[in-house]
């Protein structure tokens, strides 16, 4: 494990489980994004456009991702922010089911999605409508009017973890076209678009990519239905020859249609960088890795504090690469934690959330929190008047 | 000048005169994103969302950007891309006029504009329509039909300008509501979007501001106006209370809720650091300098070829800050151009496009530009093979 994580810059004396928000800064990143400043930007200026690759990197960077959710080459770009990606997904998705009017989702969906659904739906009128079931009655909400199932694989929350291959062919047996949110899959479980079929997919990867604050999202649209539909942002990224300007939008071939504006070349740098790390990795044993940490872990934290319940499911099949447990403290234990260096994080109303990225993060870490967590429940060091007020982090 | 000149790091030999496409280097930049790269990212990890104030960059280089165009503090966000942005000012434009289903637009305007518009008009459906006039004839094609005028100030290709004040007042007086792109205008011209009294505006930040390749996208909404849409891009930090996480969108106040997804922290510490170069700038005198020096290179170039056609109209109030000829051999003038170290940018089908930032270009390299396109003229250098097929550049 030492091998991988070195690759990262960790802060001395900080336990970092909080991948699965913000992942670490990856070393080779900083230099990337130094020689994409000065030596492209700075001396290529214009030129670096064609020169130094920045063109090409949504194409480029999405067949690097590509791989590792098992999408075809060409599947994939990059660019614009995940909310604005499920967005296009969803408004591409509609076109295929032109008689439904439902748009199915699970109440353990990240909001932004449902948000996203929400503005859509709303600008487009005609019935629409968006319905959301508790995450284990999905298939069953299934039927002849759901134009679409929309769900994100992992639960920010709780960390468990929808079957996508199953519920692809029940939703598509259904009639309807599919939409995975992979943000808290991409790097951390094992995912085969290819095999599973849905029709579209989209995914940040400042998460468990590492690819920093602010990193861009990517889209993936199955080899093909990119053809088969009209992207609903249509921008000059995405037309069939965006040099020609013409005042018509002839939308490209494959999933670059799904292209929208300037890709955020200095972010792609850091994206770029952050990949290396993936490079000859397996994503079934990294996942293994991640499980076999995570159970470690909570041993540990349940040991210490059996008042803990626990949210994620143990089955790896069932579950992403985070470790999350519900507690009415939750909040100022999170803090407490934090305070001895442990860095986790607090979902509302009552979650304890920890990261578990085994790219970086060792048993000496695991150990580590524990002991700390240990220190917090036997000195009732949550018991601070500072931490009685939960304070919004990202 | 020179004063001005040294904030940016211009490489040896080159005269750079396509900021209007990509501005260069501010020197300020290299160390901002260094920093936030190593000492955020690197050292706060996932507290950087608050300790480092990334999460209020979108309000807060709004608000710088807002001195820039005379917009009020609190009606512009930064974040997306310019099409994004585009799309949704005419989303939430169109829901202010119900009964109207025109989009005027001018066969000048930047083409992704009109995509971002055929985009979400065919999305929509329900008869709207995008109807696109000469650039003079704008104003008779405004009629009771007309939900929303959308235009560019300054035209990307030829720099003439539109006067906004002047259209915006027509527009509304027709009872349509106004949408400005202002790509080629902020940090080029004096705008005031608080006296032009315009609904909606949008602009990129890596032309004229020197924020970088793919610097994120800006949008302003007048202060009386965000509270009447709602924004068809619907994520997560638009809503009132993000961290809240409810499954319903409820928009924040003001601009706030045209924020979409997780602004692009590196690229807005590059957008941050550029911005200082226009502290204590006077947009009028920045333009005024800019015509001078445009002047300046037009007498040399039409002296050397007089078969240019100039396109930029000379009254100050009339142009943007660039200055742009047609020729039939356009394409190949500006490449032996810049194979003379002179780097301004051709556009189909027949346009050479220098873009003239009084920041960072001189009289000498106006000179030097006039003293290079002579030997490219007298030597026909032009003529050469290498130059016979249009390459696209960005």
């Amino acid at each position: 494990m030492s091998d991988t994580r070195d690759l990262f810059h960790l802060p001395e004396g900080i336990v970092y489980l909080d991948g699965n928000s913000l992942g670490p800064l990856p070393k080779a990143a900083s230099s990337r994004i130094a020689r994409t400043v000065e030596a492209e930007w700075g001396e290529r200026l214009i030129n670096g456009w064609n020169e130094a690759g920045w063109m090409d990197q949504p194409a480029r960077l999405g067949n690097r991702i590509g791989r590792l959710i098992g999408a075809a080459p060409g599947t994939v770009v990059v660019g614009e922010t995940l909310t604005i990606r499920i967005f296009q997904c969803l408004a591409a998705a509609l076109q295929l089911r032109p008689d439904r009017r439902v748009v199915l989702s699970d109440t353990g969906n990240f909001p932004s999605d449902l948000y996203a659904a929400q503005g859509l739906l709303e600008a487009l009128g005609r019935g629409y409508q968006l319905k959301t079931v508790a995450s284990d009655a999905v298939e069953d909400a299934l039927g002849p009017d759901v134009a679409v199932l929309m769900l994100t694989e992992v639960d920010y929350r709780t960390g468990a973890r929808h079957d996508m291959a199953h519920l692809t062919r029940a939703a598509q047996d259904a009639g309807a076209v599919v939409i995975w949110d992979l943000a808290h899959s991409t790097g951390a479980v094992p995912v085969d678009l290819t095999t599973c079929n849905a029709e579209f997919a989209a995914g940040c990867t400042y998460k468990y990519l590492n690819a920093g604050p602010g990193a861009p999202a990517f889209l993936y649209a199955r080899a093909d239905i990119s053809e088969l539909v009209q992207p609903a942002l249509a921008g000059w990224l995405g037309h069939a020859a965006p040099f020609d300007f013409t005042p018509e939008f002839i939308p490209a071939g494959g999933a670059t249609r799904f292209r929208v504006g300037t890709p955020p070349v200095l972010q792609m740098a850091a994206l770029d960088a952050a990949l290396d790390a993936f490079e000859g990795q397996d994503l079934e044993l990294l996942h293994a890795r991640a499980c076999a940490l995570a159970e470690r872990l909570a041993e540990g934290f349940l040991s210490a504090c059996p008042e803990l319940e626990r949210l994620t499911p143990s089955e790896p099949a069932a579950r992403g690469s985070q470790i999350s447990f519900s507690h009415p403290k939750g909040y100022a234990m999170v803090q407490a934690l934090i305070a001895q260096g442990v860095i986790g994080d607090f979902r509302a109303p009552d979650i304890l959330r920890f990261g578990i990225a085994p790219l970086y993060v060792t048993e000496a870490d695991v150990d580590a929190a524990i002991t700390a967590f240990g220190r917090v429940i036997a000195g009732q060091l949550w018991d601070d008047p500072a931490y009685a007020t939960h304070k919004p982090v990202t």
